[in-house]
């Protein structure tokens, strides 16, 4: 028996899918440089699926799929109508969606190649619809439909903000998507992992991912940054904060990793989109703030950066409301999670690790009313 | 680094709760023999929340407690009255249920221990009442008030079935309860444990761990066997089958277990309950079915019969519906979940293996035009 807290140091399995060595970050062979650089989130999504790119043909049938599937089944409406989403957090409103849209879809054939293909497609695509509608009712305004034309990032923030789409908002928001499609066996996918190898189904799948995101020390974390640039709100207050925050042990969210102890190397590309965009919207002051605190923890503690600290202030200058940041970095990480559950489907094997028992032992049973 | 598929022996954490060593079960010291022959289920879920057995008084006010949390909030009745669950299985509805519970109830206080033992009685309590209330539902009668006076297992029947309760059904479902009420690090506690390491809440906690235990290698392993006893039909059938079964290299469910191999400690309690309880109902034959089948399988394979495999029997003869079992096992160890959680916050650290990477390396990009 080996025993390690967190599981750190050790190898669940073999994986096809994503690699981190040091600071290199590659999706099925491809470094994730090229793939920001270079390819759209559709095609990152057909290569973590399928483990290699798309031809322009298999592309173009893979977005039309992925745009057929965006619309909810009926059934669904009632709940969402009823639901009032200025008291609900968005992230357990998506988690409860989601496993609605499981209950309401038939069970997953998970050894017809096909249909599993298909489910995958559905989710991808729904879970885009739900965060979208989510977002325009509880402002009060129309749910839209998404356009043909349009690709996965455009027709979200199209469904979210209206026309027209900024093309500069566009292309950030894409490379944002495949920066965080994926990561190996973070504490979400490797909890759809745990959960879809006792087979169960992939929305059981998807919404025990939600769950473990929604967490402060995962994908709650992007909400916290931004709650605490508009707690500092202001270039000046920034270093006082810090060491306050510091001074009481508080954690700074967004700085270091598990697993980059040398700087995560998706920091830079949301460090420059953080740049370029709140330069465009006229609010560099987050920015700067976000810049100051990087460089300040990063001299006092040797934290760098992760990919959710700049995140924060690119999602903030785009519009996006904060408690939305969550279910966006869900709705990517969907296309991971996805490529996991199936990987795991296809060699499974129960996960179970065992507990050291240290409590007490061999005690005599007093029955109540000796008690 | 170490590489061990499924997590097979490794220790995860030191833990307070259950011990497993060879086939000798406890739960915080206490042999699970002397629970099931003397305790109550509430004794055991206080147990294993409070690491002490309850005193009269404790326990009193304990049991109040979860009488008084057996309700449902009025937000979430439009969602239960709008599923159709006749169409919907029990599992999804109850996942998607607890969910909505979870984003109708404030958000966990973590560091308030008091806020944090109210939420896990409110989630032990309603997870009765979800379930009881589809199932009078879909069967078009009228849902029940709990009574004071009944204890948990009796209340759980009183609202699936209406009065009079049966004494020896509620002392055989007690018992049933007791135990499937914890077992270490199995595959949903473990997801449940995964998930609330980010510092997510209890109720995505709870809805991760139900979406485990909907697989067919976990809880919905014991609506497996009985789908299969009732495939079987009569006794002489029961030979031939498992032969053909076998020859087809199909798996048997119920038998053999991860961490038991020299049989499962909690099995023969079911057994004798099953054999009890069939022959009450004048339905000995499930009982023989069973029997046949253990003794078979055992022979050949060598694999004893686990927990699942007389519950089956045990629930059927007790005239409840058979997709209704996996929902009675998440009831249960609802109370190990949340013992497991609370462990977890109480001494936390993100839950991350590693994986191997084990694609192709370093490809360049080319271009979609040029592929």
């Amino acid at each position: 028996m080996i025993k390690t807290k967190g599981l750190e140091g050790v190898v669940l399995t073999d994986s096809n899918i994503t690699s981190i060595v040091g600071t290199q970050l590659s999706y099925v062979g491809y470094a994730i440089d090229d793939l920001v650089e270079s390819a759209t989130f559709e095609e990152v999504i057909y290569l973590l699926w399928y483990k290699r790119l798309p031809t322009q043909a298999e592309l173009t049938e893979f977005k039309d799929n992925l745009f057929e599937a965006m619309e909810l089944p009926e059934e669904i409406y009632p709940h969402i109508d009823y639901m009032d989403f200025n008291k609900i957090h968005p992230m357990s409103a998506l988690r409860s969606i989601i496993s609605l849209l499981g209950a309401y879809d038939p069970e997953d054939s998970l050894t017809h190649e096909e249909a599993k293909m298909e489910k995958a497609v559905r989710l991808q695509a729904r879970i885009l619809i739900v965060i979208t509608t989510i977002a325009r009712i509880r402002q009060g305004k129309e749910v839209l439909q998404p356009k043909r034309e349009y690709s996965y990032a455009e027709n979200f923030l199209y469904l979210l903000k209206g026309d027209p789409v900024d093309p500069l908002e566009a292309k950030a928001f894409d490379q944002a998507l495949i920066l965080h499609a994926d990561h190996e066996l973070n504490a979400s996918t490797f909890t759809a992992r745990v959960c879809v190898a006792t087979l169960s189904d992939l929305y059981s799948g998807l919404t025990a991912a939600i769950s473990a995101l929604k967490g402060e020390l995962h994908g709650g974390a992007n909400e916290e940054v931004i709650k605490m640039l508009m707690e500092i709100g202001e270039v000046d207050r920034a270093i006082p904060y810090i060491k306050e925050k510091m001074a009481n042990k508080e954690k700074i969210m967004g700085m270091g990793h598990r697993v980059y102890k040398e700087g995560d190397p998706r920091a830079k590309f949301l460090k420059e989109m953080s740049r370029q965009l709140t330069k465009k919207a006229g609010q560099e002051k987050w920015y700067q703030i976000s810049e100051i605190i990087e460089d300040y923890i990063k001299n006092e503690k040797g934290l760098p950066a992760n990919v959710d600290f700049y995140s924060a202030s690119t999602y903030h200058s785009m519009g996006i409301d904060h408690d939305l940041f969550t279910p966006i970095f869900a709705m990517s990480r969907t296309s991971g999670w996805v490529a996991h559950m199936l990987e795991q489907y296809d060699n499974n094997r129960l996960i179970r690790p065992r507990s050291n028992y240290v409590g007490p032992k061999k005690l005599d049973f007093i029955p109540l009313s000796e008690r």
